[in-house]
């Protein structure tokens, strides 16, 4: 059987044909309309017709359709509670693709989808208790737990990014303090970087270099090239945000007590430079050690489109 | 049918007949013998016969033991992996029980249980996404996740007085700081109580009276009476103390989103005057307000009880 | 006998006549030249030399001239270190301005020279001991000891707005976080005041209203308004900012054990809105309390013209 | 000139002749009575005496006396307002002495004392701007202005022990939270080795066993030995507590601008282990780097005898 996951992210609408093994079969791609719930229904109902009607010509059905929003999700998988970035509230999503596709769709917060495929297919594959932690700009999150997708009561369970790790800390566009991804998230490395660059020019020499000069230029890739190179200064704004990502994913054991984190985003395209800290920093702040199994911590294995593969097989259950 | 849970707390054992409503019938209590496995898996199974031969009398018949220990319990719910109260290490409880009464047996980690107890008989009766905090001399917690306990793949979820709300924190026993239990556990209020009296004592002078002038002899009792009576600064230990209890029930919304929190432990005596600064904390916390539906947050209802009903219901499943 | 103070600041230099009472008895302003040190050294030429003339006009005499930066000054009071907004770094601005006025001339930090001022004729007069914090954008402050102003031994002493309150706290521009300014400034109150209205427009309806309905557009004048207006969310900014600021004051008075502090800049035009929740701050954080005699705080009296009447009261000694 | 300079600790009285070169030639010690403000000052009574005698023998002449104590003492250099370890409250003990030994006595805070010795005999000799640090049980701090001893409006400057580091941080039994001398003092080292033995037997390895196996056997003197060694662990303590140690003296430069720190007191004995960890976190925190001079950091050189002869010189002048 094979369904169609789609992903909605701020740039583009993503596409796929799912199989039952999260295999992406065929891919469409289109720009996200801004701030057009109707327009952007639209899309979507193209990306999936053109992708029914190649497979139909394989002599092959699609099934149903799911989703993945980067915002609120209502408990009932239907409706868009607030999408920011897409201009969305209070979004009868569901309601209306269906209306145009003829298939059976579920929403999903699109952490949730990437969470689930890596559950699934991804580097969770056999673990029913596990906590999938997305480092981008920002942090996102989704906890599978007793083989289950966790959604919580009203579907916006897993917003671990705004967790406060930081009484008095920094200040979150959430309109928080402290929140967790102001910490450990791509923004937060980048703003090490940059930070380094203009008190101790000389000491980030390299990663001032590659961004020819300018302490603003300083960029998740110019900290992560440098830090493949083994630049100290890049390899220590690594070692910060691990820290912190480390200790956060201590306090997520302590609560909910996985089998084993998964780390993705554009933070872990760095790999063992960005989690030798976190998995030193976990161990340093696990409690109950030493009496306690620890989790594992692994790197995300999907990529860009565990959002399509999580958010078909969700559509498929 | 009827089951038996049983309670192991440091001084004491208790256990109950519990009905399929969570009633208990019938109780008995023992002292706990210290340091002694074998002792105490005697004591229990006294315990237990004792109740059964008393139900028998009547005709009925028990089918179950469930036991509820504060410590961490694995994930097979047999072995007591460290009580540090009790002197238990690597304990096969259950199988020493089992061979003891001839029934099936499980073990629980004691706040666990009576979350349960309080998700199906008590404040939380009708909610399927539960956390239940027991704000004792440290704080316990429990998870019912989509209707089931939550238990984590290693048996130690919900251990959530030691996820850390303060870097750099006040140290806790277990060998962290910052630990939530450093600031909204009764220990908590009785070190904010006690300071008060040290640095303004004038301010503190209705307390220091109940504790006969002692600001060592301020306990939670006192600060609670005080309040009670309307006392200004043991209301403001109240508020501090509910302040950070709220802030934390905050972030563990952020990241399980579930639909009430009911509050239990020594410190809720205190009702309102701990409800109200929680209620204000966290919805001042909460992240993604204003578009989000908040968790009520509740008293637990059963009091002291509540361990010896969900170990026995827990039993039952 | 008679000085010139001369008060540099982002946007105008002003000018005034100083007799040994302190008051300004003429005065003159011209706009900042950018970025220019040369132009900016003939701008104040030319504002001595006006003052001067009319002076002489009436029979009288200047003797020396007191130039107040913002930005890092030499311990000889000789060089600007480094004045960001002005455009200057290792400005040799006495020996420039002595070449063109033929007077001697002493430079000195701004907040230094508001500090000399409020100590010897406004709010701390007949104090020896002293500490001036101007709440501004970020935080100045100056020191007197013992009847003295405290320059440090490299001249850029009492940079009190970025002594560290929160590890890991709010980025500063300055490359440090947690700094001071960050949290008991006029920038932070009107983050405070943004940051409800977006978390909570219906408690912040009075301060949006003000604001004519934009978050953004909240400003300290805003928010002063509000709170003398009595508005309980404008107020509890002040509570929040001056909690802070009584907070670090206890700091400070830990370190150096003033007689009395002077709280001044735009901040403090809240009058007792502001000054009483520093009053019950530092009250509760001083350490030392009960057995210690706390210094007084009181709002500055001279307003915008401490630093020229400083910076002229320094020139004479 | 001679003078007699006394250090008056919780277990023992020590008094010495000091030179004008702040040499102690001749030195007496006698036994704390407890709680004896009256037996308190006839032993330092009696130590005079008996050093007066002896110099007298040579034709030598003693001209006055200083006392150094460990208490808030007034801004006359008179009383003892509190002296918690020697149960003095309001002990007029310039007048008590001066009665019994019939010369001029001056009292002073002990660690004022020592810091004055290290100004002028000590590592900060030629400094006319000097903060000194004594890491001992607490956290002791001197401050030297403009070649004078500061001490504040009411006698009890420099009580940067008590300063905070961290907001809601580790309860002081001074009443407060998050005092420095919580972080960076050797009872902070000392919770540090313990709770690496706890939570990590295998990489304390040798700490334990040089503590006999226990882990509340190690000390101060264990943490430094191993780390003299080269001990990983134990070298981590000394990081941890030099980051907060010079983590504060930049908040410390922040606010007075010194030309050196000395760094004293029983954790100190660690010279370099201690010194290095303390300059990097220094350099790394000072705000308005890398523009400012900072401050050097020192080693004490007096030792033990720095509060005999600072008194001794405090009372020459």
């Amino acid at each position: 059987m094979l369904t169609i996951g789609v992903d909605i992210g701020g740039t583009k609408v993503a596409a796929g044909v799912v199989d039952h093994d999260g295999q992406i079969l065929d891919k469409v791609k289109y720009p996200t309309p801004a701030d057009d719930p109707g327009g952007l229904a639209a899309v979507v109902a193209r990306a999936v017709g053109e992708l029914r009607e190649r497979r139909s010509g394989k002599g092959e059905d699609v099934r149903a359709v799911g989703v993945g929003v980067a915002g609120f999700v209502d408990e009932d998988r239907a409706t868009v509670q607030v999408a920011v970035n897409l201009g969305l509230r209070n979004e009868p999503l569901r309601e209306r693709l269906e209306g145009l596709v003829g298939l059976p769709v579920v929403i999903e917060n699109d952490a949730n989808a990437a969470a689930w495929a890596e559950a699934r297919f991804g580097a969770g594959r056999g673990s029913d208790h596990l906590v999938c932690i997305t480092l981008g700009t920002g942090i996102g999150g989704g906890l599978v737990m007793d083989g289950r997708l966790h959604r919580g009561r009203f579907g916006v369970a897993a917003e671990v990014g705004h967790y406060r790790v930081v009484p008095h800390g920094r200040r979150c566009p959430c309109g928080n303090q402290g929140c967790w991804e102001q910490y450990a998230s791509g923004r937060a490395l980048v703003a090490e970087g940059r930070e380094r660059a203009r008190t101790d020019p000389r000491g980030a020499e390299r990663m001032l270099k590659l961004a020819e000069g300018d302490a603003e230029g300083i960029s998740g890739h110019v900290i992560t090239q440098a830090a493949l190179e083994g630049d100290a200064a890049a390899l220590d704004c690594f070692r910060t945000v691990g820290e912190w990502a480390g200790a956060g994913m201590a306090d997520l054991a302590a609560i909910l007590d996985p089998e084993c984190f998964v780390v993705g985003g554009g933070v872990s395209d760095a790999g063992a430079v960005l989690l030798e800290p976190i998995r030193d920093s976990f161990a340093r702040h696990v409690p109950g050690r030493p009496n306690r199994r620890p989790a594992e911590i692994r790197l995300a294995e999907l990529g860009g489109e565990a959002g399509i593969a999580g958010a078909g097989d969700l559509a498929r259950h």
